[in-house]
């Protein structure tokens, strides 16, 4: 039997396999009506009543860099990633169980900011931290959450609803996660320097990143757009499909019409990228709208609506209408600025696996 | 500030801070009537439904070794030690999601076979696995499972019910899972010497652990008693309190006693340790009793009972009645074949920061 290496077959490979085993477990709990597939898990708990639940998984090194990260955002940071997931079913999160895995060497202070982090974005989002694990790890920091949240079923909102002539939203600005992420691990290689060269690094130096504030902001600190779906229940708005970006508009576009058998055509020039986010990819001789694509951890939701639904949707100032979802045989494209159509599939997103 | 190492204030110390920190976001969510504290959360779903939702953290060289451990078997353990906790409340589980960090050196197969142990047990309990996230690992594999049940506020039983006068039992055999450690980490070693001597390490020596099977067998592949819980169910018996015996008889028997605000006396001889446990203990020169007090990992049930229940519990034959809950200024004590009666605190469990 040729054995595969998980790097070669890719994350979502390796999903697809995973999803083949376990699939046949959902047939003695009917009630679970959703698996492996979604952002959520979809669990009936009444005639009208739906529980969605999801987990996240944060690992040194390969999420985060303790070294550029300060714990506290971090204990946020792995809260908001799961109350995103929920917020992509339309739903309202609930509780939350959280589970560690922690180098010995580490001080519990650290702990105690990790949790102050986590405390701190639960409540923000109105989500009771019930319970956990803590594990002693024999290398790096893991963490585990899992959040269990509601929506009745006439509110929820699966990848796979998209319709051909749905309007493609996105909510806020794309691509600050990445280019935070390009700042800090230059900050970094800086301060690495300077031990090398056995100088003090000056923290106060940071202060040159003011200016980029908002996104080293959206990078360590992502807020989950739970407000866009309290919106969307209070101006009875459903989206046909939702997701959010956790791995870049075109690969969670590319799960939307997949999951929904259509196609898609997205406009460059309604992308939306914050002025702060080009003038760093200028700074780096980088991409902007590259970023927006593949960067991922923007946290941003990525839904479709029908047409009908513009006025509604446009009285909101943080969402932007991007595109169009079309027939599956017409593919899923961007048309650049100067009208060139370039394929989609092309231009992939964040592979854990991979990277 | 004093910086504190985790492993100075121990496991229950960080659980303690955790749970201060974590204890304010529970009042926004008020149908969370049960956080961090007992095996379970425990979320009010209905007037009479209650969900209790649990997580376990499996770290690679802390929990498992994976020279001694199958991985077939591992999946099918982390599935076990969460549908435990979900037990410990007399509850049925439902639901439960999984997040793995895997070494990119790992086969695909692996991984496989880790979901094939996951999904066995999974139908043995009637478990979906309804989802997860997966990771690559810069290190060892981490295993996170969270699994969801459903109890009635009529039958659920938490640590804290236990009042003197109360039967204190435990299912099944103790000391078994220590047991099987010990033999596995004995065959480790010949296996590493084989290979430092560069000798070929014949697989059949294996047949010679025949004789063990058992114990190895509730160290790699412990069964969660739901058995036990449908017993209860079905017999009409609501134990008073109740706890998985994950760190070991004396630990969680005292926990039972801290939540409950109660002492109790237990007796050595009503111990159930089975014989090959006994005879294993001989050839390593230890102590059987020891091992069933703090050796943990045996997945048992510990539960009191009303004394009028004596007759119902002794239906069956896989439960033991090990002693009786006293007051509290009695303490927490066992007396032992000689008749002495030895204090409990004195003979702590299984503490992974401490080991």
């Amino acid at each position: 039997m040729a054995s595969n290496l998980i790097p070669e077959i890719g994350e979502f490979g390796l999903i697809g396999k995973i999803a083949k085993i376990a699939g046949p477990t959902l047939e003695a709990v009917p009630k679970l009506i959703e698996g492996i597939g979604d952002d959520c898990a979809v669990y009936r708990l009444s005639e009208e009543l739906l529980q969605v639940s999801t987990t996240d998984i944060l690992v040194d090194q390969v999420h985060f860099d303790l070294l550029t990260t300060p714990v506290k955002h971090l204990g946020s940071k792995a809260m908001s990633v799961n109350v995103s997931d929920i917020c992509a079913m339309n739903a309202i999160p609930r509780y939350a169980l959280v589970s560690l895995a922690i180098p010995p060497s580490f001080p519990v202070e650290m702990i105690e900011e990790l949790y102050r982090g986590m405390a701190n974005a639960a409540a923000e989002y109105g989500v009771a931290i019930a319970g956990g694990d803590t594990s002693s790890s024999r290398s790096g920091l893991v963490i585990s959450v899992a959040v269990t949240g509601e929506v009745t079923e006439e509110r929820i909102a699966y990848r796979r609803g998209a319709s051909p002539g749905d309007l493609v939203c996105v909510t806020g600005m794309l691509g600050g996660a990445a280019a935070g992420l390009r700042l800090l691990m230059r900050e970094k290689d800086i301060m690495l320097e300077h031990l090398e060269n056995r100088e003090t690094y000056d923290r106060n130096l940071m202060a040159d990143l003011e200016e980029y504030r908002n996104a080293i902001r959206s990078q360590l600190l992502p807020l989950a757009r739970l407000d866009i779906v309290k919106f969307f229940h209070s101006a009875g708005i459903r989206p046909t499909s939702m997701i959010d970006i956790s791995d870049g508009l075109s690969s969670e576009l590319q799960h939307i019409c997949r999951s929904s058998n259509t196609g898609a055509l997205i406009y460059e020039n309604s992308i939306p990228i914050g002025p702060e986010t080009r003038l760093t990819a200028e700074e780096f001789q980088d991409d902007a709208l590259t970023w927006a694509l593949t960067g991922g951890e923007d946290y941003e939701l990525l839904f479709t609506v029908p047409k009908d639904s513009l006025q509604d949707i446009s009285a909101h100032r943080d969402i932007s209408v991007i595109g169009e979802i079309t027939p599956p045989e017409e593919g899923i494209f961007i048309r650049d600025i100067y009208g060139m159509k370039i394929d989609l599939a092309a231009i992939s997103g964040f592979d854990h696996f991979r990277s």
